[in-house]
């Protein structure tokens, strides 16, 4: 039984793990309906989802376990209970828990004698999205090791970044930044980070496709900004297809979704577009991570 | 795999097959729930249901498929996500989608490599309730050519009574309507209708049940008025009992409910009351059009 | 088949019997998925839950069923649906219905051909809470009989509190009460309790442990009071663990949560919290119960 809530110094040989048992998974999609069929998966989502809880829902029903939903809406936190106490309770009726939260310290307050799976807290991680990022570079280029990366967008904020981060650390890869001024990583977040790893990663102030193997966009998190909020940041990265025209013949577009303006329709039928490829690795990813919970 | 979208040309074959289909699932209610158990069904209702909705998930789990339900209410679409973007993830999730819509031309803007069933297109039409509307008949009946029907309440905005009418065109039956004024069928509607079906059709200005074989009631849809909207339009075209004392003797009454007024409760105990006959129904058709949508 | 509404006069024997029968489930939690496997348990509930609704999903799970989740404020009760219509409806898609309502009447305006089970009927009874209660009580003492009780809170408003008493009329016990001033049982509560049991009740002053074997607490139900709402009542019976030191050393500390200030997070860590565990049989205890409404 293991807990899986951060990629941060996580296992290289692990990770690997994962990514081969999600191929095996993959393969035989509509075949594991009986590996866990007597366990019951809760999810309890503190904040909107939908590609996050739907996936891990059709990752356990591929897997044939049965799942419930817990909806803070309609719960007893209206009557005033706390989220220790109800994660308590799920823990009583369920074999594996998917928490998201928007409290970044959130597994902190948490035990459970069941394994807990970080479907993303806060602005901190979100490691299953890095893991099926992983897995999506790993189907297109039979490699990760090697490949150049820009990543774009809401760097401070978003979570599926600082998780992506923690994984690559682990890779021989090389990674330019492209952000708005403001949404630059947290100073903080990179003494999680290898030396080897930090110099080969650097910011740049243009969004220019030449050399790189992975573009990894990410919406503006316009739910995380206190106070004033800007409008149309993404329009400072827009991905206009005239861009795409310099890229690599087989540059591949990673978005952990939802969009905004920052890719417009236009690229959906490009070549380049695999976010939505990317988005259907979750059910195999999701598989293998509850497997991973649940066996080791 | 094919949709099933809309009962406009459908072809009279296929649905008697799927009406026949539909009573083997009936007398295999509680033994059918191996036939697509490695499969998934996801519904994606982007407006308020009971009844379809959850009659589809039972219909799925007695076919032995899991259910996804895509709530929008706590979804990305509050992060700016448009509905492609959400129905393209989807897909790669499950096996068949489910969708009802507020917009009548969704679907011309959704392409998908797995089925698509229309749970409901703004005021359009709603066919699965119109195939289980025919089922309900023909087990009353034994039959549907030679009836005669009395159509009654909102025909502009029903979109039930629109997939019924398309439905019916297949067949040899005689259609009189009865509505207030503003609520007739659109012009345009006669259009996707066959000349001959047409010279069977006329209104009438009365309640009148003499000679009618079948009642179909609907509800005034308010929800789709737009500006001013009157009240207890219903009250214009009430079933009295009173009325019922001139009926044929094995004259059925439906209505694919909700029912606001327009159905007094003091009508449930007589022989006529078949909507909740007609609802139950609902659970052996939506398995039949699954099983056509996933075998054909 | 049979329903299971009220403890009120229910036999002494068949509860015994579902206590016995939960034991069992309890036992073979893992390898009862298979006993009603082409069921489907829909959950119509129109309060807030948490507890009850999910822990009754994953009984029905554990035995195989399948589940629907009917929620109101997503559905046809918009379009001014009665709740004895939409009922009907979902019988009509189910084999059992698990109905929480804040009227404390509904059951006697439903009439199904299928088996009920009261989820919480306003403030009146919450039957399957009760037996959980005993359950838990009986795998801590391997009896019932002899033990004293003490239950503390919102006597009149707590529909676990009545379930339980109810029950516990069954047994030779003896029930001290403790509670504010205003929030005493109803008159006509001790109308349905026997002479001898009546004899064994008495109100307390002060929440004091000497001899006690098992304490009750309750929250109060700030969600009926009508008009003023008063603030912070528990605090007139918050266990704080000085109270503790007087108390016997087997004594077990039972609440139905979700709880208030009523128990301090310290007392979690002690031997007498036996709360978390209590939820915890919610599972075996309503695996018990659907079964017998199934199987009688």
């Amino acid at each position: 039984m293991a807990n899986f809530l951060s990629l941060k110094n996580f296992e290289k040989n692990e990770l690997l793990k994962i990514l081969s048992e999600a191929k095996q998974m993959e393969q035989n999609l509509y075949n594991s309906n009986t590996l866990f069929s007597s366990k019951i998966l809760t999810a309890a989502f503190f904040e909107p989802s939908t590609r996050t809880k739907l996936s891990f829902f059709a990752a356990a029903q591929r897997l044939g376990m049965k799942t419930l939903d817990y909806l803070p809406e309609f719960s007893s936190l209206k009557k005033g209970e706390s989220i220790e106490d109800t994660i308590k309770i799920l823990e009583g009726y369920s074999d594996i828990l998917v928490i998201r939260h928007y409290e970044e310290d959130i597994f902190s307050k948490l035990d459970t004698s069941i394994p807990l799976i970080n479907a993303g807290n806060g602005t901190d991680e979100h490691p299953t999205q890095a893991v099926l990022d992983l897995y999506t570079i790993q189907k297109a280029f039979s490699k990760i090791d090697g490949l150049n990366f820009l990543i774009v967008g809401d760097l401070k904020n978003g979570r599926t970044v600082h998780s992506l981060l923690f994984a690559l650390n682990n890779f021989d890869v090389s990674i330019k930044l492209f952000c708005p001024q403001e949404l630059k990583l947290g100073k903080n977040f990179f003494s999680a980070l290898d030396q080897d790893f930090l110099k080969r990663i650097s910011y740049v102030s243009k969004l220019e496709l030449t050399d790189i193997d992975v573009l990894y966009m990410t919406r503006i998190q316009y739910e995380r900004f206190k106070g004033k909020k800007p409008k149309g940041l993404e329009k400072l990265y827009r991905l206009n297809p005239s861009i795409l025209s310099k890229a690599k013949d087989n540059l591949i577009i990673l978005h952990p979704l939802p969009r905004l303006e920052e890719i417009p329709k236009e690229v959906d039928s490009t070549k380049h577009a695999y976010y939505f490829k990317q988005a259907k690795n979750a059910v195999p990813i999701r598989m293998a991570i509850i497997s991973y919970c649940l066996k080791k």
